[in-house]
């Protein structure tokens, strides 16, 4: 017994450090813009789903690894609940990728400014138009925010706003990580904000 | 020593849990916005050492914590050095305490958006004047990051740009995290786009 006790911190050492290599790393990446314009199509079929038929795209975009595709294959990991908070959001890719995850299921939320949601392109029109709740601010201040929560799990969040201009020209950052605490505190200011944006407490002028 | 031999691995994880016990937890914080303003004289009287003469300041405005003074503390706990890539930096108070880390020896580099330069309020101007070095952009697309760099030790990013505008009325959010790795991403961006705008490269049209 004497002896037993004595090698039982290390075995129990032992134990941790295989159970802690077992696990998955935690996802931690920052993603910088501009990225090239790129083929996602097959990335988009691939996340209907296994039944689904593909046809492989003839258009002359590159394909391959780069910042957009690495942020799209990261939000179509989705596989329950999408929040979405996002100052701007015009880009027929993403609007895709967040369309093809409704209907595969996932409870999509959006959250967006209201004068942003009025120019040209804006993809939060069509959005709701297949099903997806949205909620808008009303107040005099910018809804600013452009942060994704991915399963309660991963946040992407950065300067980047959904737009292609913001993905093909501009010098943008997104971080992306799986940790409890930071997806926490942006989950909580998610569900602060879609309370305060409930449509009950919209105000409409005559 | 068959004794020692069994009760080694018990005394190096004893030691190894003491060690990482001791060690000052990384920060790693959300701070969202809007905040209330403050009054930041005395967190920036106190930052500027301890020989300096504190006057307690007479304006209205409430002390105490809130987003914007947690900001402003974690930038002026800089001293080393100082990457900013700032689209928009009008806020008189961020720009003050950048000013004093300038004076405290703190090597500031400041990147920034040639439009948004040359907005009205910008403190650009008064940095360069200062002494400290700014290079900007000469692109279509926007020099749109948000970030600063502290010590090489901590990220400060989000969406948040320096303006009294977003500080005071916007939903934004700020990420802080001490993280090596996270850093480092950010490190290698800003002394790519350092590079890139060195004014030996800026093009002057007749």
């Amino acid at each position: 017994w004497a002896g037993l006790a004595a090698v039982a911190p290390a075995l129990a050492l032992a134990l941790a450090v295989s159970v802690w290599r077992r696990r998955p790393r935690p996802v931690r990446e920052v993603l910088f813009f501009p990225s090239q314009p790129v083929c996602t199509e097959a990335l988009l079929s691939e996340a209907v789903g296994p039944g689904a038929v593909t046809r492989p795209c003839r258009c002359p975009l590159p394909r391959g690894d780069c910042s957009f595709s690495r942020l799209l294959r990261h939000l179509l990991s989705a596989r329950r609940s999408l929040e979405l908070c996002l100052f701007a959001f015009s880009s027929p890719q993403l609007a895709q990728a967040v369309q093809l995850l409704h209907r595969r299921g996932v409870r999509v939320r959006v959250v967006t400014d209201a004068q942003s949601m009025e120019t040209r392109g804006s993809q939060i029109g069509l959005l709701r138009h297949a099903g997806i709740q949205v909620r808008h601010d009303q107040e005099s201040g910018y809804m600013h925010h452009k942060f994704a929560v991915v399963d309660r799990r991963m946040i992407i969040t950065g300067s980047l706003n959904w737009t292609t201009q913001a993905i093909q020209n501009n010098r943008e950052n997104v971080v992306v990580v799986e940790d409890h605490e930071i997806v926490k505190a942006f989950l909580d200011e998610f569900e602060r904000i879609w309370e305060e944006y409930d449509p009950r407490n919209y105000i409409f002028f005559p």
